[in-house]
């Protein structure tokens, strides 16, 4: 036998469809490959990147400068010249350009020039409002967005976009990105002046009055670019919280102020090097603070929820996966946690049934008043249920650990980082262990300690009578029979093993100390 | 669109090929389920346990106990309907039983017992060279070993084979299993006697008399069984390194001595609460520990080394994967580094082609004296180049991280865990971040800090010179130009996308730290 070559993908299945998305941003360039099944699962799979400013020097005559468009080009033949190297052709590479091309003078000049330098690449100017669009795709497929508002803030250009019943209201762009706002009234690379600081915000703040929808608004906003990104990572960290990735969390009007504050006092290459912000990103992000910030105030909301999916989703959302119908998900929570499950291979039918057995326990202890849910708690019982074997795709071997690791690095849109960190502990503790908050405590609530211990107590119960993997028991009720809670089992055919299994590893014990009764199993 | 439930598989590609091998032991018998495709990967994807001591008790008349044969009749119906339920039958199910039903006066009788509880599985017992053998197969597969000897210990028997150029030489199996030894020499639950472990120690080496050939032979000892795993733990964690299995661990003869010592101390109970033993090994620990001990010193060897591989493994390989053949990988390491890279489909043609230009890197600079490698640092480079994306299975952002996390829990037999973390932190760094040993450092020596910043930088070119991932650059050599050392490549039409690949993100600085010259790229 010899270990012969394959051709292996880099997911799962045989061939998966693929796509690239080219982002030409005022600010920074990107492309994005995604690989695909419609209906099924996707994933970022490569991506390249370059700081081309092409936006940059803009400011007085609104024309693209040459040494700006050199780069441009350069990027764009490579992007091109990437594509082809990756079999990605024709109806499967998606380029938008955004603020800084649209409102260039001499658009024209740069497109009839990007097209000599990469004829397979059709660049397409995306009208503000359309820029706006993707923007809010992003922020409701990958939230629990249902009225509100999305900001996107990018290097030429803020979107703000009214939310109610998940649908567009208003869809608006300005010329107020961070990098238009730097050159504009933060121009030097010393500590910035307050009195610039109050007129970049007066000057926001004189555009927003066109929004009369945003005014006090309150409720919740959604935050998509760089600069929400990398500010959100600052807070965290700031905060000392575990680092398991910004998606979902929520940076607060104070937070926001104080780092302001901080920013403001520091020369731009220190802003570069404050933990969470990227070097490339120091010069500009204190004008996208201070931005986001007078958005804060004008609109009256308590914090804006960071999302890591941006402009690059939504046209592939839109245009790709979710194209000839509305492109919502049906439930962002549940695509999220599919979308995990099938890319590592998980055996859906089987996490399926766990999932339902573990809900069948919870409903019944919880309609006998053995326990109270605390909010939420419901739902994460069951994300955990469909991920707890995500990690047999790395070994069988401590497969509950790798669980975990693979929950909080996917990400899981829909759901913020403590919930996610709930998610992942019930999968962690779903095989053997005490269930313990360990490191992942300090972005924990009152209470939590309990839900972790009932979710990886039902996680135990239900994976064992689901030992075979076979569905051989359909359903499961708890009756209280004196202090204990008894199983009963509907179930097709002999029970041996799930019976062996719930006794070996169903953990009594632990059963007992999350719900106060004795488990017995008739 | 819907998102359809799929019946995914477990594994890569589509349905994989699956068995179940059982293991009726005298202490613990397991059922374990491979996957695999016969040429191309395996993988152990699910497991039962039970610790069923058919041989407890079997001392005075030399038979099977009845309430063992009443536990071991219980536990195979179990298995069996577990078999049935995952939907593997007939030849592809091994039922394999070992030292203590083998000698069992009344092994006749359980087998008609077995019969009668699980009609669907036949169980085999293996001879005491058979299952010698399968302890040498797993043991050569697992490791480098060509010539020395493979020990393996379990509850009923110890074996000993004689390895020579990788074939086995005299096979033989001993009543010295650690339940056996156990109740025979070390009965109390306290604390053990200097006199009990002196008198098990010389009973063990005059039956060890027999074997001339392993008498003072000196050289390599690869060590099987739950014992020398859990012995293993025990060492690596009280010398405080970083647990990453211990696949590949070497302990050390004065090592051992010190844990017989420690063991010996504590009662049963406290045995196994020591880090790294598992508490329902407490009882049995010590008798293998010294029955080793004893091993090593007849033999004079320096120390055993430890592989996860077993029986289960030895007729996995000779009886499916390897089966038709000589039932030996060509190459240990090169199966090893292959399954995992396949697992994770990877592609493998791009990453055989990062290590193609890596090697080729690597060559020209050592033949020019430019640096000197240090022993095995060649073949440690070529691994990670192998595995640098296997991290992508898991998300494209921070890929380098999740390919160090999945080569750390990978296992890969073949290599020592110093070894395996220096491939894991190689990879690691193969995109960004300045090359440290980190939390690894505890079991490096002198020169793998430069040898990882070799490494990763030669990684970090090789795969921006193939950053299409489509082969362009057929092989890349370096000359010394002053005192630059000056890229020469071959490659088939444009290379816009390499050259801005490597100037962007090839890390000219990072190379020059390594090597101390200046990277040019003409």
């Amino acid at each position: 036998m010899s270990w012969r070559t394959t051709r292996a993908t880099a997911s799962p299945g045989l061939a998966p469809k693929r796509v690239a998305v080219i982002d030409l941003g005022s600010n920074s360039w990107r492309l994005v490959l995604y690989s695909y099944e419609p209906g099924d699962w996707w994933k970022l799979t490569d991506e390249l990147h370059e700081t081309v400013r092409i936006g940059a020097g803009m400011g007085e005559d609104d024309c693209l400068q040459e040494d700006a468009m050199v780069r441009g080009l350069e990027t764009l033949s490579v992007f091109a010249r990437f594509c082809k190297a990756s079999g990605v052709a024709g109806d499967d590479v998606h380029a938008v350009a955004t603020s800084a091309i649209r409102e260039a003078a001499n658009q024209q000049e740069f497109l009839t020039r990007a097209h000599r330098a990469a004829p397979e690449l059709t660049v397409e100017v995306l009208s503000g409002e359309d820029e706006a669009r993707m923007g809010y795709l992003a922020a409701v497929n990958s939230t629990t967005l249902r009225e509100g508002a999305v900001l996107e803030i990018g290097g030429g250009s803020l979107q703000l976009i009214e939310v109610s019943r998940r649908r567009p209201g208003d869809l608006r762009s300005f010329e107020l990105g961070a990098v238009r706002l730097t050159e504009r009234f933060l121009p030097g690379t010393g500590p910035a002046g307050k009195a610039d600081l109050r007129r970049l915000r007066k000057f926001v703040t004189k555009q927003l009055s066109e929004l009369p929808w945003l005014a006090d608004r309150g409720g919740r906003l959604v935050g998509i670019g760089g600069a929400v990104r990398n500010l959100a990572s600052a807070a965290a960290l700031a905060a000392q919280q575990p680092d398991i990735g910004v998606q979902g969390f929520q940076i607060t009007r104070d937070t926001l102020s104080g780092l302001v504050g901080e920013l403001a006092g520091m020369s731009q290459a220190e802003r570069g090097r404050v933990p969470g912000i990227k070097p490339g990103r120091g010069d500009i992000v204190l004008a996208a603070a201070a931005t986001i910030e007078a958005v804060l105030e004008f609109a009256q909301v308590e914090g804006i929820e960071t999302t890591e999916a941006g402009l690059r989703e939504g046209v592939f959302f839109e245009r790709v996966l979710l194209a000839g119908r509305e492109p919502l998900f049906d439930d962002v929570r549940v695509a999220a946690v599919r979308n995990l499950a099938i890319q590592y291979e998980s055996d859906l039918v089987h996490v399926e049934h766990v999932a339902l057995l573990s809900l069948q326990l919870f409903d019944s202890l919880a309609d006998q008043k053995v326990f109270t849910p605390t909010p939420g708690e419901r739902e994460l019982v069951w994300a955990a249920a469909m991920l707890h074997d995500v990690g047999m795709t790395i070994s069988y071997d401590d497969h509950h650990k790798h669980s975990r690791y693979l929950i909080l690095s996917g990400g899981l849109p829909g759901f913020d980082p403590r919930e996610r960190a709930l998610i992942a502990q019930m999968s962690r503790y779903h095989r053997k262990g005490d269930p313990k908050l360990g490191f992942l405590a300090p972005m924990m609530r009152d209470g939590d300690q309990e839900a972790l211990e009932r979710g990886a107590s039902l996680l135990r119960v239900a994976e064992h009578l689901e030992r075979g993997r076979d569905q051989a028991v359909h359903e499961v009720r708890v009756r209280r029979n004196g202090d204990a809670a008894a199983l009963h089992l509907r179930a097709s055919g002999d029970i041996t093993l799930p019976r062996w299994s719930v006794e070996r590893y169903g953990d009594a014990e632990l059963f007992e100390r999350a719900f106060g009764r004795r488990l017995d199993l008739d």
